[in-house]
């Protein structure tokens, strides 16, 4: 019960025959990446996946870590594992060479980064952070820093995390209160207590890079105080060599829900030297642009989860047998029918089916614009890319967890009561998809990101970059007939993202209150109709390959999952315009006291 | 962080004010129930609730059952916290005073089963079953059996179990292999292996009966070949006191996701004594009798624990001091405004609090039902309770324990990244509540039977006790201004659903495969239709005390939860009427092989 098999065709069919990465073959990242280089990658990594990582995933929730002696202790396999992945070059895919990268498209390892959630969501956040800060510090850090760090990031020999939130802080950063005092001309001081520290310490690499938002004596209250540092478990020598332990520790780890094999840890600062990363007082800023890639990687633990989920129960369905189809026994020869001949089950699976491979198609193709905004030659090309980019993150990071949430509590009750016994699997990938709606910002906190700084804020340009391609896409293809029954929907769901964002615009510029009481509806609303347009291209081009291609059965599989969605899950939509459109007072007037 | 306050005043509200109990005095276990005894064992039940079960609900969780030599222990404090319960006479409030009852009403009982399900779901289970076998035994066994069994179940030093499904099983217990051999006059032989069973074996009680399903020689396949045994694990002497163990032991119990406190065994039977209970061949359907009143109380778990999950997030978004309100600070004089000033967090909170205290009246009022549906003198109003509560058991089964699990998951989402830790106690409630939409009978399987068995195949006889109160109610309320807000949402929403059934009707007349395709859906419809006329019932009661009362707070927030009902949660009615509509094509059309 615990079989995943990494779904290279439909991979294929997103990076290839959907968004057409070869078209891409004269910017820098795309050029190595020809097809049969990527098909020969992500067999590499599904093999690596399967046989490496899922072994090992319910034996870790078991035992989960352990804190000895002050130091983290993964559960078994953890090392070994973590071993073969960084060896196998896995943590290198999407790095610069000049740092001892591969440098593959982030597309490319956004579809190696799924398949490591469906296997082993919890051993994946270990390389996800690291990857993150590698970003970050390319960004952000000086060229001694990343001469120093970025070549041990890249080959995984040393792992890195963020340090953001204190116990009394949650999502307010603006609270925090560890210090940084300088010391030297490059170095400070760091004092205080993070919480939350994903992989704050574990035994899988040499060395840990702690990324630390902290303040500067005199810094401001608020977030506009915050600096950045990087504060590494060991000193680091001039010859890059480790030099002695810093002073940084982990106090304790917290007792989860799910993922118990990931090191939630309490980190404590005491005089830990650290280095300055970015300017002073731009520490969230910093922070910001690790935080992006890393709630698309969020959104990817959704998605991959439910792709998990759905296989399991998939193949649940077709061995279960229970009763007979409501039109008549299907097997007559056998005591029973496969449960898949239930319309309730079939109507579950098809959610299932019907989100992840739109999701799918939609992250890859937020991470295709990951990579043109950072390499197209155009800097017209490079902003629209990450307008586009902006947009999308906090639509990614929300709508693909509460999804994957969902998706895969449906795969759990597809197994009935044995759904809820542990040894079936399926409940760990419930509790493991858990912490996605939480963690990198609450939805919540996503939703306000949208609403307020993506799309009130920025008069609709990054909007219009979403906007614009879903109005041509209807237009180009209205007159075509078989399209119509997924243009007709679409059409009219974007119609209501429309008005509804106007309206939310508009009185969100009046009373802010009503885009924050709209907020998490919106988001929905908005995830909705991208899966909807996603699902109509999906559809078009599996159209134009259904005649020409020996594969006909999964072409036609994809039209019948577009149409389940425009006909079962795109109608979401008219409930959430109505509840936005409610407006804020019905949610505020009760007086806090009488809640 | 593990408080709970039993709802006293919204109990009392629900019995007295909006259903007026007090009405029926006429009928036998109403002449009792005076208000003053009423309060003072919800009194009684809830200081008992939060001091005895409460305390040791996370110990329990965190320990769970063990199996020692074939005998399970439950956690601490269960043993003695049991004790208390069966001497302070809870498990006999409802049960006949022939038996040592106390002859109060179910209505009474289910608001006591509340909050134990608030408290300590996993200890609940155990007496909650033995209410259910008490209530077959009573209907459906031999006046020895009543004399033998009915007693020691009333006073609880007996418990009980269901032992329906085997591990082939699942649902369909046409598929039972179980047998029972006839042996004496009276007695059987039982050999088989159950699965599921719930309190199988423990060490609360000196002895337990089970009902079993079980297939005699001769009998023919599928459900009608089942009969019902009781089997207990001690024999009972002629004088009542306990003879030789039994033939049924446990084999093992289930590692679950949740209610780890509740031992859910696999019980095998060597040749076991056992007693027919009701007439051969008629097992499933005695059963039944016993599911009903069961899955009226797993409806109740799930509003108990999202009554538990709200109250704790409640407290928490008081005291949780981060970021500022939107429309500016409204604690200047504290580091940060408590969460509550939060749009989005008041979206959820007032999600839980409509649900919440929608479902409590509605299922108080089912549960009216079930007591004029067993005693009221005349024998055409037995009738029309009884269908009422046949129509509505599967709508409380289903959706409150859907919406118990959104629930408790919004009680999570408001802590944050600390409800995901499992020393806050939210996650436990999620885990506990997930169980609820699986055992006895899934939500799928509640959504078929309310569609084809209460709907089509009674051809709108059962509908129409829920429907015409409904009509009465709107023609009744339209013409006063102030209950517009409430009568016109509900009316527009009543309406579509008397659409949707009809099509349901026809077409599943036609195909049968049309109205399993709109089930789940149908049945949420349904559900949030009747939560939308109880809240307009509310209003139309709180509008009417709000002048006269002292209480004038208490009444205004009901009057504004249930324009947030109406505003924000009843317009999914839109989408799942779009969603049926679009039929069973969507759904079936795809090869079980292209999945």
């Amino acid at each position: 019960m615990t079989t995943y098999s990494a779904p290279l065709r439909d991979i294929s069919f997103v990076l290839h025959e959907l968004l057409d990465i070869g078209q891409f073959s004269h910017i820098a990242p795309f050029k190595a990446a020809t097809p049969t280089v990527v098909e020969a990658i992500l067999k590499a990594a599904a093999r690596l996946c399967e046989q490496v990582l899922l072994p090992i995933n319910r034996s870790g929730d078991e035992e989960g870590c352990r804190l000895e002696n002050g130091v983290v202790r993964t559960p078994s396999g953890f090392r070994e594992a973590y071993q073969t992945f960084a060896e196998g070059g896995w943590t290198s895919l999407a790095c610069d060479p000049a740092f001892g990268g591969q440098g593959l498209p982030e597309v490319v390892n956004l579809a190696v980064a799924e398949m490591a959630c469906s296997s082993n969501l919890a051993f994946y956040t270990y390389p996800a952070l690291s990857h993150a800060a590698y970003n970050l510090i390319g960004t952000h850090g000086s060229d001694e820093v990343k001469r120093a760090f970025l070549p041990r990031l890249v080959d995984g020999r040393w792992s890195a995390t963020m340090c953001l939130t204190e116990p009394h802080c949650g999502t307010d950063l603006g609270l925090i209160r560890t210090k940084a005092q300088p010391e030297s001309e490059v170095g400070y001081k760091l004092s205080g207590t993070k919480i939350f520290v994903t992989g704050g310490d574990h035994d899988l690499t040499e060395n840990i890079v702690h990324l630390v938002l902290a303040r500067l004596p005199q810094a401001p209250p608020g977030t506009t105080g915050l600096s950045l540092f990087l504060v590494p478990k060991y000193l680091v020598n001039s010859n890059g060599s480790l030099g002695p332990r810093n002073g940084v520790s982990c106090g304790s780890i917290e007792k989860k829900m799910g993922i118990n094999a990931s090191a939630t840890c309490v980190m404590n600062f005491d005089g830990a030297t650290g280095y300055l990363i970015g300017k002073k007082g731009r520490g969230l800023h910093c922070m910001l642009s690790m935080m992006d890639i890393a709630r698309l990687t969020v959104g990817l633990q959704g998605l991959g989860l439910a792709e998990t989920a759905y296989q399991r129960a998939r193949a649940y369905a077709r061995e279960r047998l229970q009763g007979r189809a409501i039109t008549g026994a299907q097997c007559p020869d056998r005591q029973a029918d496969p449960i898949i001949v239930h319309a309730d089950v079939r109507r579950m699976l098809l959610t299932m089916k019907a989100y992840n491979e739109g999701a799918r198609a939609l992250a890859y193709w937020v991470a295709l614009h990951v990579d043109l905004s950072r390499q197209h030659p155009d800097p017209e090309a490079r902003q629209e890319a990450e307008d586009l980019v902006q947009l999308m993150t906090p639509v990614v990071k929300s709508f693909f967890t509460d999804y994957g949430f969902e998706a895969t509590n449906l795969g759990l009750q597809i197994f009935g009561g044995h759904g809820y016994i542990r040894e079936h699997g399926m409940e760990q990938l419930v509790r493991d998809a858990r912490v996605g709606q939480l963690y990198e910002g609450t939805n919540g906190i996503q939703a306000l990101d949208l609403v307020r700084r993506k799309i009130v804020k920025k008069s609709g340009r990054l909007l219009r970059r979403f906007f614009d391609p879903i109005d041509r896409f209807i237009n180009e293809q209205k007159n075509y007939s078989r399209m119509r029954e997924f243009t007709l929907p679409l059409a009219q769901a974007f119609a209501k993202l429309q008005q509804v964002t106007a309206w939310v615009v508009e009185q969100g510029a009046k009373d802010p209150q009503q885009a924050a009481a709209a907020a998490s509806d919106y988001l929905r609303l908005f995830a909705l109709v991208a899966l909807g347009s996603t699902w109509a291209k999906i559809a078009k081009v599996s159209y134009a390959a259904l005649d020409n291609a020996g594969e006909k059965r999964f072409y036609e599989g994809k039209i019948i999952t577009a149409r389940f969605y425009m006909r079962r899950l795109l109608p979401q939509t008219s409930s959430l315009v109505r509840a936005i459109r409610s407006g804020s007072r019905p949610i505020m007037e009760l007086d806090a006291e009488a809640f």
